[in-house]
């Protein structure tokens, strides 16, 4: 193990849960944090007490306070270097080669990983679980990589290398747009007839779920980001454009929405393969205690694994539609096994 | 009951389906279909050979084709008239009337149920159960307002009366744009590098899962509706504008995601009330047959009742996140009892 002492700088959740799980793996770690009661809650929370020149910094701020959080550790002691966690990269390392540090000891990295709370008092070991963690350790030296390559294994993190240019615009992509787009969806309900809201079903509570992102957060994020946003937040208005005059044309429509079935298809699916067909089982149930387990006990028992599920309740009314998903070659045998066992299993096509 | 016989015209999805459920409920049912073949499918589906007038006739065909199914109907023998089934409803009261339809033996109504497969094999007596099924009985005939409920309540939905133009813009607003919106998103990620799409996560994939929709389906449904859904539309991409000309804005930036998390927050949440606020209890799995059941059992050995429950699993990895939805006041006896049984537990904050 390269690591003996971490010196972690900012004491939100992504550093404190850094920490944290630093820790469990018996890294020494010091938490440094610019408010001295999130310092002294985070250093508490990870309970550690390193002595001696640390081997890596992290800069775990946010993404307004890098240059200034640069500024105060550039003449920290450390052994290896700096590496920092956040979201936007290019930003960083312009802000890196503008305060004078020399970029062979700076490693930019974005863990993939975050709740919709902040604070050392969510910190969560963890956090980084399986996640992707992004470096881009070009012109990089060597031993400070191999550091950062094990913070990201401790961590159980995925680690993946890619240009701060390309994670830029693929953030832009899969996580900045589409939390734009559905934030500006959600925004239209303002104002709306209750009882309107009232007939939402399942596809816009889908489509709106991750617009309840924290404002704080997002609003540095994707100003950081905007200039590999702005093409693409273009290009979809362009689209809707194109739409908007052809709303009554079959055509045009159909091709929206076969554009659409096609870009979903290219997401890959559970244990990163691509997007894999599973066989739904819709089941009705009693919404109350000991019915999904009893459910999963028989799913168990026909030796069926569960790869997805959704559960469906209806306006005010007590039994729920759970909707399984399974290989297709499961189906037949746990559907017969299932309605054996008297379940109200529901056929599918 | 009002009903001894009812004739369905359209032996798609929605008409076999109520076909189904209303000859499960001891109502005898004919399926008529302009396709022959299609017809004997879904009257062996139904077996159901009822003789005489009918009470009912339920007009179960395709937006595009309700203004031939009304020509060649109108002058069929019923008793009480006729009711439809459609997504749009202005444009078939216009087609009513100048059909030369007496409108106070026609029904409008809509079943908001649907799947994302089509067809008489695809038909669910359960389809409808729970669901709201909207009707516009302004000016009908009250025994056939009767007969109407009468259906809605046989198939288990929930009768909600709403005039055609309201709820024309409702499911405009919480349908059809929606579902427009996924489609242009999932749209954007066509042609992008597949290193990209790998770091899709959870969020992305709830935002456009209903970009999976049919087009056949959709193109009809919103070139019906386009009235409705124009000046939506429009506002929205307006938002999007001003969002584009303010993206390195963090004010801008900040209003859109706080108003995106306004709307959210007026959707209703499950069993019809407001959003009702869960406390989530993430749990690591091992994503094998089995987990599920015990985890579920051990929930329902602390009487603590599951609200809803998301799996995550990550790319490459086999072990996999169950986060629990469940009351604020379950968490602390769940978490404990849950820790107690072994169960590798996260905090919350």
């Amino acid at each position: 193990m390269l690591l003996s002492h971490v010196r972690i700088v900012g004491s939100g959740l992504i550093g404190s849960s850094i920490g944290l799980a630093l820790v469990q793996r018996g890294v020494g770690v010091t938490m440094v944090d610019s408010d001295s009661g999130a310092q002294a809650l985070a250093q508490d929370l990870v309970k550690s007490a390193p002595t001696g020149t640390p081997d890596l910094i992290i800069l775990a701020s946010p993404i307004s306070s890098i240059a200034q959080a640069l500024e105060s550790e550039k003449s920290s002691p450390v052994k290896l270097g700096f590496m920092d966690i956040s979201s936007v990269k290019t930003k960083v390392k312009v802000e890196v080669s503008t305060s004078g540090f020399d970029s062979a000891r700076f490693l930019p990295t974005h863990p993939m990983a975050g709740r919709e709370v902040g604070g050392a008092q969510s910190a969560r070991a963890d956090l980084f679980q399986a996640r992707p963690w992004i470096l881009d350790s070009a012109g990089v030296d060597p031993d400070l990589r191999l550091a950062g390559l094990e913070v990201i294994s401790l961590l159980g993190a995925v680690a993946i290398e890619m240009d701060s240019r390309s994670h830029d615009e693929a953030v832009a992509l899969v996580s900045h747009l589409p939390q734009l787009v559905a934030s500006l969806l959600a925004g239209q309900l303002e104002g709306a007839d209750e009882a309107w809201l009232d007939l939402a079903g399942a596809g816009l509570r889908d489509t709106i779920r991750i617009a309840g992102s924290s404002p704080e957060l997002w609003k540095e994020i994707v100003a950081a980001n905007s200039a590999a946003i702005a093409p693409l937040l273009t290009r979809l208005i362009e689209d809707s454009q194109r739409l908007l005059r052809g709303l009554s044309d079959e055509k045009v429509v159909a091709e929206v929405i076969a554009a659409g079935q096609r870009g979903r298809d290219l997401i890959p699916g559970k244990h990163g393969g691509q997007q894999r067909s599973y066989t739904y089982l819709p089941i009705v149930i009693d919404d109350r205690p000991g019915q999904l387990g009893s459910l999963f006990n028989a799913c168990a028992k026909a030796d069926v694994n569960i790869e997805d599920l959704a559960l469906e309740h209806s306006p005010g009314q007590l039994t729920a539609v759970i909707t399984l998903a399974i290989a297709p070659e499961d189906i037949g045998r746990l559907s017969e096994f299932l309605t054996k066992d008297g379940w109200n299993v529901h056929s599918v096509s």
